[in-house]
C-alpha cells in the first residue's frame, strides 16, 4: 500500500488567495500537518486529523508527515504562501534525502501557492515589475556574513530585493543591520514597502523611503520590497500612490 | 462616473492555479484586454467582450484597457502566472504615470496569480528553497550588458536564478550566451531545471547540468531555474528526481 505526501501552499491571509488545485488537494488529505496558525486557517472535516505544531520545527513535522505518509495514508503538509520559498517543500525534500530509502518511493507532490511577495506587491502597483531577488533575513540558517554580501550583491547589480523574514523576537537587530547596508548603496529616496498580515483583516501596506525608514515598521508577520534604482512612485490625488519597476532599464550605471 | 481596472494574473496553464480571487474578478469584468493565448484560456460570458492583441504591444494595450475603464466601465487586464513578474502590471502603472492627469484618479486593483518559477519549481521538489532572484532575458528593455552583470552578481553571491523569457525568435543566442556566462561562476555539475508549458497538457519538465546544458532545449515558453552551489538532487527508484536547495547555509565560500 502506498501512501501519498501533498505539500500545499495556502496562499497569504485569507481563503481568496487558494487555488483550485490546492483546495482539492486539502480536500482529499486525511491528516494535515503545519504551523498552527496555518492550521487553524483551515476548516476541519470530519474524516481529518490535524496535526499542529510549532515554528522552527519544520524538519521534525517534515519527517513526521512523511513517517505518516509511508504507512499508507493520504497525508497534507501546509505552509502559508508558496511551500517552495523559504516553506515546508525544502524542508521534505531534504528529509526524503537524508532519511531512510524507502522515503525515497513515496509519491510526493508540490502545490504552489501566492508567496507573499507577489501578494504585497499586488496591493501597491508592480514592485517586482523587473529583475528582483527574494532573500531571508533569518541568520538562524546561514551566518550573516553571507547575508550582507547577497544584500551588497543584489542592490548593486540593480535588483529589486524582497526580504523574508525580516525580524523575530530572536532576531531583534538583523533588519536595522540590513537597512544600514543597503543605505551604502541605494539613493535616500528609494521606495521601501512595508506590508504586514496581507489577505488578513489587519492588513497593513506602507511605503516609505530608505532614509525614513523605520526598523520598528518591520515584525515576523511582514514583508518587506526595496526597490531599485529604478523603481518610481506615482502620486495620485485621493488615493495611495502606486510603486512600480518599470519594464525597461535605458542605461547600464556606472 | 467612475470605472475600475483589475489587473489579473491567470498563473500558468489551466484553471486549477486560479485563485478564487482572480476568478471573481474576471467574472466581474464587462470587457477584457490580454496577449491573444492568454484571452483564448478565457470562456467568454455574454455579458463581455474580448479584446485581443499580440506580443510586445504590452504599452498600447494597457493604455487602451485604462481608456476603456475611465469611461465609467469594469475592465479587466490578464497576464499568464503573475501580472506583477514581467508582465501587465508595470505596463499598466508605467501608463498611468506618463498619460493624462485624469488616469491617476482611476480605481486599479492588482490580482496576483502562480507566477512560472514558483509552477516549476513544484514540479521537481524546492529549487528555491532558499534565496533566489527573477531575472529576464530579454533584450529588447535593457541592454545585454546589464544582464551579464546581473548574471555574474546572482551566480556570484549564492542565489538560485529562475531566468524568464529566455529565447525568442528574434533573441536565439541569448540563452546560449548566458549559460556561458553562468560556467564561469559555476560548477559543472550544478543542477538546472527547464519547464516548458506547465499546467498545460503539452508539460516538459527536464532537469540537466550546467555542462550539459543545451541550448536549444528551450524556447520562448520555457522557464529556466539555475541552482546554486547548495542545490541538491535528489536520485529516486522508479520516479524522477527531486531538485531542492537546503534551507540552511553552512559557511561562507571564499
Amino acid at each position: 500500500m502506498t501512501g501519498t505526501l501533498s505539500v500545499i501552499g495556502l496562499g497569504p491571509g485569507d481563503q481568496r488567495y487558494l487555488t483550485e488545485d490546492a483546495s482539492d488537494a486539502l480536500h482529499a488529505a486525511e491528516a494535515i500537518y503545519g504551523y498552527r496558525p496555518y492550521l487553524d486557517r483551515i476548516p476541519i472535516r470530519s474524516h481529518q486529523i490535524h496535526y499542529p505544531s510549532e515554528n522552527r520545527e519544520e524538519g521534525l513535522r517534515a519527517a513526521a508527515a512523511i513517517r505518516h505518509a509511508v504507512r499508507g495514508h493520504n497525508v497534507a503538509v501546509v505552509s502559508g504562501g508558496d511551500p517552495g520559498v523559504f516553506a515546508m517543500a525544502a524542508a521534505v525534500c531534504e528529509a526524503i534525502d537524508t532519511g531512510p530509502e524507502e522515503w525515497r518511493t513515496l509519491d510526493v507532490e508540490f502545490v504552489p501557492g501566492i508567496t507573499a511577495m507577489l501578494a504585497v506587491a499586488a496591493r501597491i502597483g508592480a514592485p517586482l515589475g523587473h529583475d528582483f531577488c527574494a532573500l531571508s533575513l533569518s541568520d538562524n540558517l546561514k551566518p550573516w556574513e553571507l547575508i550582507e554580501q547577497r544584500l551588497d550583491a543584489a542592490a548593486n547589480a540593480g535588483f529589486v530585493i524582497a526580504l523574508y523574514n525580516p525580524v523575530s523576537r530572536a532576531r531583534p537587530w538583523q533588519f536595522g543591520r540590513a537597512i544600514e547596508r543597503l543605505r551604502r548603496h541605494l539613493p535616500t529616496t528609494t521606495p521601501l514597502v512595508f506590508g504586514r498580515a496581507v489577505g488578513r483583516t489587519d492588513e497593513q501596506i506602507k511605503m516609505v523611503t530608505l532614509d525614513a525608514a523605520e526598523t520598528a515598521s518591520a515584525d515576523m508577520a511582514t514583508l518587506v520590497i526595496v526597490g531599485s534604482r529604478e523603481t518610481r512612485v506615482v502620486v495620485r490625488p485621493g488615493r495611495e500612490p502606486l510603486v512600480y519597476t518599470p519594464r525597461a532599464v535605458a542605461e547600464v550605471s556606472a
